[in-house]
């Protein structure tokens, strides 16, 4: 079988920063720090490629990598490209065999481009996929734990030299609170190389294409800033996506507890939407959203806060009062939406006692 | 070279279980479940042997083992010999290596039959020492930490089936830091086997024949309980020891924080003491005896609380009110009270402000 791995050129990294932190529904971290890496990397005459999740062969093995821990905290204990390939391999050291491949445990936010990271040092291939085609806070809200793949091993590492490794645990909620208690006692930030998968795994549970997806809607949302037309319609075009609210931050309430990032946004209308008012609720990303206390749109759902002007997106960590914001939703991989899928990222598991409605489903009436 | 490796006949054990819980100075878990479980594997025909810590091969791996967390938990989870054996065999599947041997961390409490719970399954000798000489709350409480060895790796093993390796840290504090975490998220008791050792070091750096020692000093207690002699005279006589305090316990203040047993002792004078009133604090062991508000006795001299009657060691988490009891204190090994040692065992590593001054220690005065 010929492998196609495609190189992937410094431009189509600037677009993925910006696609993949819409994506991330205000978490994942900014991919700002990640892509300073990047084109430093680039800099020195590194390069790196994408391969077609397809492309993988049933035993290879794939790396899983994400920087776990609380948002805020990356704007003070910034992104180093070598600790994340460091996770990587401990993992290699650990398994006793060197991977294929790196991909995205979450396209969202800077975890977008966590694996490229990776990559670039360690000389192999990201897949073009990831398993949330989102991002989320917890090790069980993925594709790979909604289909009961083996949620370990996991291996952590900080960047003063400490390392740990999640040999076992008996559930995926079991991986998420050993885990999180590990990165807590870090910094509530480490570089981490989730369980390894098989090539087949990829193929049957990984949420494909979605690098290629976030550097799509990167593109559509630089190409509308530079020809002044509306970036926010360009992305609800790119992605199917649906207007919220339009508005003005008013407040912003925010700790940092337990290794996330958690809180609750006020946006007072604007426009169209003058007079109402939209809270959004976050741990890490943003998770339920209540039109004058109502509930419109919820996990898994994508709910994404965008600069009014730019397209961009805002993340938790840097929402502020006054900020002029439009609110739009987009689709969650179909997967996330199953009764199985639901149980690991519907609004329950989250703790709201809400029923989850995707705002894309047809209703009663029509 | 022969190896002498002596069979430990179950009555040595129930000795041991006495002796170990009196150096345990109040911590290191009650070892009567550990006695417990070393009655039924004998019962079952298996027998551990003692091994001389000058018969190891410089390069002999040994396992160094115990039960992690906060005392009171013991109580209620109680002591499984396979999962100690599990942590050990976790570490021969991440080092890639056999132990020749196993030993205690500390020779205090439950801890002391640790390594012979462990043995028995692995079928294995125990080496007869620890690094403590005694039982201590901290990682970096040891003397393997005072000669600046390498604290990594530790595995962790719980009840449920959850495990976990720490694979690297930078030094002794943070091993303490990162795998008190995961150990309180298991439950805050977890079966753990330390960074492991080689013939070599255990030769330079253990406390040696402790488990001889501890055996020595339970056979001492139960000799004269059978007399109907003074159990306390006869620790005072086997150890060297010295009278601190006798009264009635008439205030215990405790809290299960941190992964530790935390609190106060309150006992009010009785006889010679009459009229005084000696308060301790704890951090799963004994840490600072105040007579009258005075310091008396300070870690690293054991400070430790006996049955008036039975002689027999009273934990910090089975301590209660109305209770008669003698307080004694037994000397240190000689390592943990050199400065070093006392930078990380004396006063102040535990955040009292206050100087070390062994009660061993001849007075300016004499």
């Amino acid at each position: 079988m010929t492998v196609r791995t495609t190189p992937i050129p410094l431009e189509d990294i600037e677009s993925l920063a910006v696609g993949a932190w819409i994506l991330g529904t205000g978490g994942g971290g900014s991919p700002y720090l990640g892509l300073l890496n990047m084109r430093q990397l680039y800099a020195e005459g590194r390069q790196v490629s994408l391969m077609d999740p397809f492309d993988l062969a049933d035993d290879d093995d794939v790396a899983v990598v994400s920087n776990m821990g609380a948002p805020l905290v990356g704007q003070e204990r910034l992104t180093d490209s070598r600790t994340v390939a460091r996770a990587v391999e401990i993992m290699e050291r650990y398994q006793g065999r060197k991977f294929r491949a790196v991909m995205s445990l979450e396209i969202g936010g800077g975890n977008a481009i966590q694996p490229l990271m990776a990559a670039a040092h360690l000389g192999i291939p990201v897949v073009d996929a990831d398993c949330m085609g989102r991002a989320f806070p917890e090790a069980q809200m993925t594709s790979f734990a909604i289909g009961d793949l083996q949620p370990w091993p996991l291996s952590m590492a900080d960047c003063r030299g400490q390392e740990v490794i999640v040999a076992r645990v008996t559930t995926w909620k079991w991986m998420e609170r050993v885990s999180r208690k590990a990165c807590v006692e870090l910094g509530s930030v480490a570089s981490t190389c989730k369980a390894p998968r098989t090539g087949r795994e990829v193929k049957d549970w990984a949420i494909h294409h979605t690098t290629t997806k976030a550097i799509g809607l990167g593109r559509a949302v630089r190409a509308a800033q530079r020809r002044h037309s509306d970036p926010i319609a360009a992305i609800l075009e790119a992605e199917g996506g649906l207007r919220l609210f339009a508005g003005k931050v008013s407040d912003i309430a925010r700790r940092t507890t337990e290794g996330f990032l958690r809180g609750t946004a006020t946006i007072e209308g604007l426009d169209g939407d003058r007079g109402a008012r939209m809270e959004i609720a976050f741990q890490n990303e943003w998770a339920v959203a209540w039109r004058d206390g109502v509930p419109v749109a919820t996990v898994p759902d994508l709910i994404c806060v965008l600069d009014a002007v730019t397209g961009e997106a805002i993340g938790t960590e840097t929402l502020r009062y006054g900020q002029r914001v439009a609110v739009v939703a987009l689709p969650a991989p179909p997967i996330l939406m199953t009764p199985k899928g639901l149980e690991h990222v519907g609004p329950r598991a989250f703790g709201y006692d809400i029923e989850f409605r995707s705002v894309f489903a047809p209703t009663a009436a029509e």
